[in-house]
């Protein structure tokens, strides 16, 4: 039986989310997914203010009743509390697989420069809202229970870790980034302008010296600009990576989207119970 | 006579806004307003390429005719020539004021800190489009004269800097950034959520430790959310400001807005010719 608890970080889930992907893992009788109620919880713009999303997570964390932490949604807050919540972990915490992307990269980060967990980029409850948010729950469920399936097509034998952009440039330069040096950093990006990629660009590059390279996931719902931006997303990752003197390592397999796949900071390694 | 040369780092300039500021400094016999036709260039999101905007740049700069460099217009694009521009600029770039905000923060950081010209954060020629924008292209044109009218009213015996938040977050560990230990550091943004503005300024706070002290500018023209953030732009600055151990100093009178008032980089003086 592999236990899986979920809380929410950033933004709330909505009830009727919560609700299909306990209906889809009713069918695997291994898993059993626990929502943390503050999943559901409400302050302004986060599910809870700071102070309850932190005990909400820390209480996940420090259970040794549970294997992962999954987390329920992205939206924006995690970097609120990070901090404070990797400082505060437990021994429990220190095993767990911990699952998400988007907002949640903040504690991806924080966790894996701490050495806490085993922290993943890869799809959370609120997924099941898409368009082929079926399979990308069922992957996350795959992975948490042990199912290296769902990784990244092109992990190798070099560490990995994969984060939104934005997050990722906000995370450069503050005490939650890890050391990177030696990675094949995948990034991918939604619901941003290519002027704004572009300067995301010119930001991270500066910061990931010594990455073994970067790979470029997908950059979706591109808002309409009042004229065209003259270049490619892939443009852009090239000519930032030239200019930094960044492997350019071609494509990556993740995106805010059904078909994002998993991709394990560090090492892969599939989670199982330890 | 005040030569003043004007060119379009970022953005192409709109015909009609050259021709308005034009007509305003028609009956300023003390100045010569010179465009360099690079303004009105045109390739992708920007006024003309890198190579187009940076040799404009340069020969404006390197011009020991003009007394000072006014910024046509923000948008995007400067941070992508400004390494290369504060390299490559020669001896008459010196004592030359620089004038711009926005966008061109980028440059006015570089400048500053490889101690070329004296940089100023204050309105551009595009902004005579805005309400209050004759008043705005005036105030900048007393200051590029010489007249200090228009400058920040709470600057004090400390150094100064001013930037757009998201220009400065980008900056933040590049190799544009100065250092700003023992600064007041004033930020205004336009059209942003605030929980962009919050995530902003997670950012920053973390990459100005030893600033005098952080102000706020407007924060306008902020878009719409699906929920309320639930905190104000101050309340942000201050929680920010407060983890970080950075002095919240209160309010700065800048913006994207005709009201703009000046910031000269470092100790305000007026620019006068050298």
């Amino acid at each position: 039986m592999t236990r899986i608890a979920i809380c929410a970080p950033g933004k709330r889930l909505e009830r009727e989310h919560a609700d299909a992907v306990i209906d889809l893992a009713a069918d695997r009788p291994g898993v059993e997914l626990v929502f943390h109620r503050q999943c559901f919880a409400r302050h302004g713009h986060f599910a809870g203010d700071d102070a309850v999303r932190l005990a909400a997570l820390l209480e996940c964390a420090d259970d040794p009743a549970f294997d992962a932490i999954w987390f329920a949604h992205g939206g924006y807050g995690s970097n609120r509390i990070a901090a404070d919540a990797v400082a505060r972990m437990g021994p429990a915490a220190r095993d767990k697989a911990f699952l998400g992307y988007s907002d949640t990269g903040y504690l991806l980060a924080a966790l894996y420069k701490a050495g806490v967990g085993r922290p993943a980029h890869g799809p959370m409850v609120a997924d099941i809202r898409r368009e082929g948010g079926a399979a990308a729950v069922g992957r996350a469920l795959d992975w948490l229970c042990g199912d290296a399936g769902g990784l990244e097509g092109s992990l190798d034998e070099r560490p990995a870790a994969a984060f939104n952009l934005m997050t990722l440039a906000m995370l450069c330069g503050t005490d939650l980034m890890p050391d990177l040096a030696g990675h094949v950093v995948m990034v991918e990006e939604v619901s941003e302008h290519l002027y704004a990629v572009d300067r995301l660009f010119f930001h991270i590059t500066q910061h990931l010296a010594g990455i073994a390279g970067l790979k470029l996931g997908r950059i979706t719902d591109i808002p309409e600009n009042d004229r065209p931006f003259g270049a490619s997303e892939e443009d852009i990752a090239r000519h930032w990576c030239a200019r930094a003197g960044i492997p350019y390592l071609g494509f990556a397999d993740i995106g805010h989207d059904g078909a994002n796949r998993i991709v394990p900071f560090g090492l892969a390694r599939a989670p199982g119970r330890a």
